[in-house]
């Protein structure tokens, strides 16, 4: 078989799936697209992604590679995987790439932003979306937690036990920015890549911290080690995968 | 029976329900509501919106009025009904109003805002809530065409027929501003009162005007009733009803 490799950049609504990764009970992307390529192909495709995400944590531009038979151009693969996918996930973009290419392994970096709604109600539209707030953020106190993290962390503090451990908990973030549009706060995370459930860690010390409820001292202890490791996690709803960069 | 008037502001995905209107067949907002205060209070309270909205026209801010006894604080009838309402359907403020507010009678001006995505594929966080309309615009022809409709014209040439027909077709249009967020472009529409089905026939002929389907002599003479009616209405997926002024 010739075949080629396809990279394929994918948006999903978290909240429609138990997480990226493959598993025997509940729905995950992975088997949603699997599903599909079985049955447009006939036989077994694995879909091998940047990294995973949780369950309810959404993908703009999650990227992971295919290895199919030439029988369609990439952007007819693209028509024919959205035609047969649910609408909760979508293939935003699909190009054909050498072999070489490896969706986890070449990842140079990651964007991932989260949404928070300084509100006590959500529209329907933001439901599932944001992470509903119902509490005022001192956004002076907010930039500077963020800016607490940026450069280069063990971040062992800020992440959870995962099944493969990673050979280090050293990672560099290379720029956290906020932008708000009334009672709509976004923080945006650029980084070479992140531990896991670091984002979601990260943003509940930065909430935290905001509120007044943690102190930036603490936290930088928290992060050098001489404080036990945050454990108060922002919920998976307002998180997204944006870009993965390579 | 005392009794208290409320002011509700209410937010609902357009996607899932028949429109506002209460109808025999088809899950309407109005229904929803209404059999929502029937649980709650265990007799007839009757709904009365700004106006209606068609199936699958979204509202961040439609405005209704409902006459309640005063069981519950304004707040708690809030929280209460947002308990028991679909989480497609969102109470955001609820306040007590004099007996002689009219959420219809008393609107002043009405604000409404269309969007469009000028892409071939809409990420699952936008489809049922965006247009997708596969095709570059021309902003400048764009903003011409919106500038046509702005001020005192008679659109009956930019109206569907209704089933309660007004009394006149002329509208005040006061503004309408184009936004554009990458190849997501948003048209907001204020004006004093819109007629049915006018902003989306508006939004069509503006789009048509921006392709170079349609130019904007032809289009003027259709708002001066020189031509036909337009009737190419562009889908209720992109439609807000953003907010009523009284």
């Amino acid at each position: 078989m010739p075949g080629v490799r396809l990279k394929l950049t994918i948006a999903y609504d978290g909240a429609a799936f138990k997480g990226w990764q493959s598993q025997p009970f509940g729905l995950t992307v992975q088997d949603a697209l699997e599903d599909t390529l079985r049955r447009i192909t006939g036989g077994r495709v694995v879909v091998r992604a940047s990294g995973r995400t949780d369950t309810g944590v959404h993908a703009l531009g999650q990227v992971a590679h295919i290895d199919v038979e030439e029988r369609f151009t990439p952007a007819k693969w693209r028509m024919v995987l959205n035609y047969n996918l649910p609408p909760t996930i979508r293939i935003m973009q699909c190009e054909e790439v050498s072999r070489k290419f490896h969706a986890r392994f070449d990842a140079r970096g990651k964007v991932y932003r989260y949404l928070i709604r300084t509100e006590d109600v959500l529209t329907p539209h933001e439901i599932d979306r944001v992470w509903m707030l119902p509490e005022k953020l001192d956004g002076k106190l907010l930039r500077e937690a963020t800016q607490l993290f940026v450069g280069r962390h063990d971040f062992v503090g800020f992440a959870a036990k995962s099944n493969d451990e990673p050979k280090t908990t050293v990672r560099t973030i290379s720029r956290i920015t906020v932008s708000t549009r009334g009672s709509l706060i976004g923080i945006t995370y650029h980084g070479e890549g992140f531990l896991y459930r670091m984002v979601r860690l990260l943003t509940g010390a930065i909430v935290q911290v905001a509120q007044g409820r943690e102190d930036l001292v603490a936290m930088k202890a928290r992060l050098e080690g001489t404080l036990p490791p945050w454990t108060k996690a922002a919920p998976p709803d307002g998180l997204y995968l944006v870009r993965v960069i390579y």
